[in-house]
């Protein structure tokens, strides 16, 4: 069943480990066929090194296990609240990487600093507001996915692929595997990147908005001319 | 005698060297059999490289040599002190990892400042006061862990896997030798996070605790549902 | 055509992964064949992986395209904008490396700390102005290479083979490819160590200038005297 | 001649490279023959990947060429000046490493912030005082010499082997190539840690002295306890 999925799924599960953005296994990638409902996830604490396409889980939007014998992870709730509410997804990533953890425990989104960032993500990467005690003794894993949604009511989650929730850590999205899993490493780099400005500048340096609207949309959108046709 | 232990204990060690915690013979690992009370213990000042089981040194708990020819790390006392009065743990770690030693020099605990550090550790990984002229001029190693034991007066060595000596860097422990090591990984990358996180908010950030207790107790306890049963 | 000098634009691309200074296709250089004024270029998007000689794309002083089926890099005019201007120079490249984006983000230039930097780099690498939304929205990237020219008015393009743009990240220059990515990596390097200066010192530090001379003039001119004849 | 320390010192340079402290040809290593007063240096300029035993450069006290067909490295003469003052060393190793520059930049010797330094070196690593622009427009290689030497006018070289010249880097020494390299390595770890706990503590923190005594002789002196006999 979904095997295709499934491979390209385990093949961004390893990925990140080579792009150094999870240790253990600190980090998983889900993936949604949209035609079924059905969504391909990381079986819950198994290492990179042990994942087989075999010990993939599929599971409905609902959280039930059609396939599979291991436990899906235990974020698996938060990527399906994002797929349900995110129709244009088919990718949702999770990991504990340095410096976008940090900015989250700090409580701050990522400001667009330069081209770097706008060449990925248009503004600013989010960081939700802290849960609340209710939500987080509640359907805690559902919530955090409902905290995001929440985070991009005023936001088109297709141009800015990621958010930080506070606290916690990174999830990015894409259309397919490879796509969310790539904006993952860009959200580590940039997160690294705005640190140390920061420290250079004393505080938050934001690009002008013209630059940061030139540099998103010619690699974005219909008069997008970065790369090849 | 103590075969298996040893053969775990030197893994442990060569661990320690392939996740980049120490450099040269900057840290050692220990192991105790509970039945015989007998700790197995690197060898003090030689090289992972050179490190076999054979050269493992076999040590009591008042510190007499019952097995090897070699000198066992320097830092014995502090480990048998430790097994001593932690009666439920099983290894003993001590590196030099940069973050974690970056914060015991600066004397300051860890804050738990976000659900990386929550997932391992139940709140703050704490800093020993420094020692005294008479800790230091008498039994230095053996007061060494004397100094920790005293730090967990009011904490539960189980829920906070380790601790920083201050001005000299991290012990962690655990239930078997790649736990230990597991937990020295963990408090290396939470250091860090720990350290950029400061650098953004300019001051100590804290996980509220009903999410820092959602967290720890998702992966500890008999109500843990991270993982595979 | 220009076989030699795709095979050495080819192989300095690939030195910018292997040096760490860009992830996915986050770079490019050029090389200029001076005689017949025509550049060899890296095209637009395509992976350090999946390069080829023959994928490179040759383009006269004016953009047109001479030779190649791919779409050059979308910096090509600011390449081109810098041969026209810098008749010294033989190759031109573009990186987002870490710390040198970020002080470009911040908008300030490297001060000249220390003699690692006096050995390359003439005084401060300087960091252009903000773009004029003017600018942005007309011909964007021979804005940027012209923005460059005008920051090196006053300036000696051959004693500072490098800068930054505002907001955006380091050009470097040389007279081939090797000595120009050569030129990056220094100015990546000098970039860490003069972020780590001002984390310490708490504000710019400026090496006195009879030092940054001595050191300069030690590699460089006619009384140089590193290295072998 | 000298066949033995040549392949010494040529390994001490190959070494600098594995542990990151240099990239390219920044960096070198020297040793001296006590009995015959020569000195084996790296030729000036010559990359790593190139150096063999037999492009090693031979030189007297007073920097006579001896054997050799290429330019010893141009440091040279400040290498000759600590081993005219410094009779108890056997290698000189000069630096460009990323944290050690940065203190040298900030002009800040390295306090003793805990016991990885107290280590290795007796209390602070002490930064020269700037040279004068007499000393720079005048026999610059040797006066770094003799700046170091000054420097040292009230240390002990044996119990501080290494120093950093202000506004350039760190030089350090030991009683053969490997001890000498295995102190550059020790010298940037506690940069970099000693970098940390500023930002951490937001200034200087000081191991007490009698830590510092206890550690330092601990593995140094006729009462070291640490390693194997």
């Amino acid at each position: 069943m979904l095997k295709d999925l499934k491979e390209r799924v385990l093949e961004a599960n390893l990925e990140l480990e080579r792009k150094k953005l999870v240790i253990y296994t600190w980090g998983n990638v889900s993936g949604i066929d949209r035609e079924s409902g059905l969504v391909v996830i990381k079986p819950s604490g198994v290492s990179y090194q042990e994942l087989t396409t075999e010990k993939m889980v599929v599971v409905d939007l609902e959280g039930n296990i059609v396939e599979g014998e291991l436990n899906p992870s235990s974020d698996t709730a938060t990527h399906l609240e994002l797929y349900r509410n995110f129709s244009g997804i088919g990718t949702v990533v999770h990991t504990h990487s340095t410096a976008a953890v940090s900015w989250a425990q700090a409580g701050m989104g990522i400001p667009c600093s330069g081209t770097t960032h706008a060449d990925h993500f248009h503004g600013e990467v989010p960081c939700t507001r802290m849960m609340t005690r209710e939500e987080v003794e509640g359907d805690y894993e559902r919530n955090t996915g409902t905290l995001i949604v929440e985070c991009f009511r005023n936001r088109d989650y297709n141009y800015t692929p990621g958010v930080l929730v506070a606290g916690h850590g990174p999830f990015t999205w894409g259309k397919d595997p490879a796509e969310a899993v790539y904006n993952s490493v860009v959200l580590e780099e940039v997160a690294r990147m705005a640190l140390y400005t920061v420290q250079l500048s004393g505080g938050m340096k934001y690009l002008p908005e013209y630059i940061l609207d030139k540099h998103f949309y010619r690699k974005h959108g219909e008069n997008a001319y970065y790369g090849q046709k």
